[in-house]
């Protein structure tokens, strides 16, 4: 379940817009029960955009064989979509280089904590600003982050300066809105804005007006803000995926989960997520 | 005489606010009249940030000596900072391609009116946004832009749309506010924004808030959106300038200038420049 889902929602983005009775597309590993082509065999374990259902009928350009010795938490979270994103969008798009401060919003969530933790192992010092105390510590305390901000707590563009004090070298933009105008005040000159997603603006009806500085502080301080597609970098997959799992096999990387379980409970993981609640990617096995 | 000038004053940029009573800093070119160190020699023709002044005290740090055979509005102008500024934001920001669709705003500006010609020598289509329907007329019949947008006659949106019915590859920014709002939702999917100025911004208060869209459609077209200066790009200046003058040669270059004579006339042309009479480069003779 990604944020992505509500998104869809909202109007056209990449794909056009979902409608009430439409099947809810989404990301899923799945296991192939019945084939009729070559390459695609029974009992073979499968990603691909499978959508919100029990059983998909596919056809084999729509999903790529995975390895079946892999955790299936795993290939749904930090080897799919939201770990990749986070893999491609840290080095490929915000190009972060060791020593450099690195600022990550949602940084409890799917794409935030793998995002925090690569730039952590690349040798920058990592701020990841997330919702509740709880959270907060847990991203220091578990994930090994730096320093974390509350943004429901306070004013976050200040309580962000002051532990950014030598400014922003890369942020790692998932939600947009206030955090993003924060970050975009404190970023050094030839700062780099990797953008991800917009996840504060999900639930909203319209657009609203974008964060102060555009374009002003970008011309005065030469950021580059870019964003990208997990899809855009898949030339570089495989390279991406064995860096990652090297990282987890020696436990510098943690892929936190929040797991559900039944069908059924679909809808309301995606309620939560947006709420909040989880620590790392939701996923529901059913 | 540079919209820059007013933006200074506004507060802290890439260098300290200007203050009452502070010279007011500006690129001129000027001619050695005395001269204690090696290098520079009387008679010499310099270019440098001499500031609002009738003679100017320098290191030979702060200039560098330029060819006296080059006309002097050149040097003011196309082979100065908005000439550079409009040819790297054009090549090395923007990074248009041969057939890009390219829209330019303050298009009748020195950096734009050059930037535009810059894309069309490059092979690209390309459409001008500028004030009043006689400066869009001059921007089609004298710089031979394929079209122009005026941003006072209506909704800029719906009349760039018009112009740009397979969407906008590069952006070249001198304005942001309402005109990067519209280029914003016009572009193309992985299309580039070059931030080169905010004009509509340097007589306000304080700034607006940003054009709607961003993040989310940074994220969704994968769009680049960056901030530079020219003086990123002085490592290339040589072989820009050596372009630059063999277009000004052949005449596939024009280099529009406004030109106000006496010194007592400069505060009036940096009011003009922000009301948009010039054409070109506004510069002053003293």
């Amino acid at each position: 379940v990604d944020p992505a889902n509500r998104a869809w929602m909202q109007g056209k983005t990449y794909r056009g817009q979902l409608l009430p009775g439409d099947l809810i597309p989404g990301f899923a590993i799945g296991e192939v029960l019945e084939s009729t082509v070559s390459g695609l065999n029974r009992g073979d374990i499968v990603e691909g955009a499978l959508g919100w259902q029990d059983y998909a009928v596919v056809t084999s350009a729509d999903v790529i064989v995975r390895d079946r010795a892999l955790p299936l938490e795993h290939l749904a979270g930090v080897l799919g979509i939201t770990g990749l994103s986070a893999y491609f969008g840290m080095l490929e798009v915000a190009r972060i280089r060791p020593a450099d401060t690195v600022v990550v919003s949602a940084a409890g969530g799917a794409v935030g904590s793998i995002a925090a933790q690569v730039a952590k192992i690349s040798g920058c010092r990592v701020v990841g600003v997330a919702g509740g105390a709880e959270k907060c510590q847990w991203l220091t305390d578990e994930l090994g982050l730096d320093a974390a901000v509350d943004y429901k707590a306070g004013n976050v563009f200040h309580d962000l300066k002051a532990v950014c004090l030598a400014g922003i070298d890369a942020y790692f933009d998932n939600t947009g809105g206030d955090i993003l105008a924060a970050a975009l005040a404190l970023m050094n000159t030839h700062g780099r804005i990797a953008c991800c997603g917009n996840v504060s603006e999900y639930d909203l009806d319209q657009a609203r007006a974008g964060p102060r500085g555009v374009p002003g502080l970008l011309v005065v301080k030469r950021v580059r803000m870019e964003g990208f597609l997990v899809s855009d970098y898949f030339h570089l997959r495989s390279s991406a995926e064995k860096v990652l799992r090297e990282w987890l096999a020696t436990g510098q990387l943690k892929a936190p989960v929040h797991l559900v379980e039944g069908f059924d409970k679909t809808p309301r993981a995606l309620i939560d997520l947006l709420a909040g609640v989880n620590r790392g990617k939701v996923m529901v096995r059913i």
